[in-house]
């Protein structure tokens, strides 16, 4: 079993914020990071899928494919976008780093065919981030 | 002379947005950077400053000066705020990193006393910064 | 289960040394890490914790909330510091990496109430780094 | 049990091509990657031992030990060489970072005496890596 | 005047020999870099132009386009090549950085109207680089 | 003109203190970074030298001549040395990494002698670094 890692790139606005509660407990909560105007991130991320290198081409995954798999189904939807305006997953769930690494993993394991998903790991700043391996 | 470089971080939202243009020009000079709902960054800034080295401190200035300097006026003023909405700064000027560079560049320099500012550099992306000398 | 991770840093000075051994089998153990003047590192330490995301804040611990705990109970404790000479933990035990990972655990453990200590992560150089998973 | 790692780096040329498939197939499958007159990368390498630290040393395993093996028995052999050439491991077997971590595990697992082989990363590019663990 | 610097990357395979030396003249400067079945790096080439933003967009020059430039003119030229077999510059010169950072600011100057190309930097490994500024 | 840096790594012990002030006037300028026991830090120090490159090599100095040279003139002396006690460099003066840079500035330049030396950047900790030119 070998583990294949594949990076890519994207940024995105945001806010915490929790609607049932008054300003002060968001404030108290969230910090800065409730502003009502938005805040944004680069966001990294990585993908990891495990299983075992095919003969003919020494490959678990093509890492091109896996490229444009993260491209089409995570850079393409959150890129450059507003999480909480533009993003209908966080209608109803915070799009904190946590959330967001269960929401990749949704969108991203039922297009691996060929080996398995075995985690997302997404950094929001050079100090924060979350990985998830689907249980 | 020696030059001192100390870097501090922040992020923020942002748009690229021109009202004087049609919705297309706007789309095909700045693309996704023109979302109506924003998108953001995480910053990084490097301010150098330069002068001698003083004969009691060896320091052309105090690095923890210089930080709490750039966190006062710089942090605390774009910190997890809206550039467009937020900043007086961008009412008429676009939030490019361009701009941003000079808008630094004048609130710290009248601040620094004991040497001379010598440049500002700020990183948008992995792959993108710009920087600027005040000339 | 999602996996949370925030990095904080702090620099020492320290030396190994077996106080048992003669100085050419210090030498020849240690090398250069057993010069008697000391010497020193920028550690960068990880600390991840795991749980599942609360559903008010999305957050399995505030992120901002483990920076704290992590910046008093071990940022406070070892930054600028000698830990050989002024850190009572290494009194009997070789200021290792490896030491320093099992020291910062128990000293992290008995805080974190709302979801569990995944592991510490500890950069000595950018060539070498310890983890410890608490067992 | 604590886990150490230590990184070291070579660079190397090399190729992904299939000689039982036509020059077609092998540049739909490996794209630029099947050029004829080969690529090359700067590799980075990560090697994880795990164990209980020494008493004597609060050492799993000497770094500078570990160091020079992961020099003797990889960064000699595969340093600026040319993978497919060069290399009697890779004449029946792609030389992917996939198969390569697989080989890199054999040379180094039976000379790792006084601890156990954890793992090994080694990273292609900053957007792709492979880990192997053994099994 | 602000500068803006974006950065691409590319990887390729090169060898340095020179034709009228001995194998051992070469084996004596080159080293492992005259191995005659080539070895390779990862490139990061970092490009920066200087100008004064434009009222419109705020930018020196669109980032997006001086990608592509850069994409156009070196990556697609130089990616996944033989230096010193695919690409004919360097048929009488050596494929050193030093000289390969000149090779880029002639194929890049002519391409930067609206504003002024101000450096090149070309990094071949975390520990060597080289950069030129066009005189 | 072409302009190449090599980087090299080392590590030490320092404390800023100034013998002629109180304790609390050392503790008000140099805070913790006047501690009686010492702190460290790894340093990451860029040498940078330029010329024309030589048409027999295309170098404008053997990089690993200048990474030979570094290591014998700097690393051997400063690596894992207390730069207090053991450097007579600092005996009367401050080891700032200000006045390191041209220190490291004056036990250099008498070696470079195929070509001219630029500047000496060193790095004391991920936020802060001084550079030298020479005047």
């Amino acid at each position: 079993m070998v583990y294949l890692t594949r990076r890519e790139h994207f940024n995105a606005a945001h806010r915490l914020h929790n609607a049932n509660w008054s300003p002060e407990k968001n404030e108290e909560v969230f910090g800065r990071c409730a502003n009502k105007n938005w805040h944004g991130h680069n966001y990294d991320i990585w993908v990891t899928v495990k299983g075992e290198p095919h003969p003919d081409t020494g490959f678990i995954m093509n890492a091109k494919e896996l490229s444009l798999l993260i491209k089409r189904e995570v850079v393409e939807r959150f890129d450059h976008m507003n999480l909480n305006m533009d993003v209908p997953f966080f209608t109803d769930m915070q799009p904190s780093t946590e959330n967001f690494v269960k929401v990749i993993w949704k969108l991203l394991e039922p297009h691996i065919r060929e080996c398995r998903l075995h985690s997302i790991k997404l950094q929001e700043t050079e100090n924060i981030y979350c990985e998830y391996f689907g249980e």
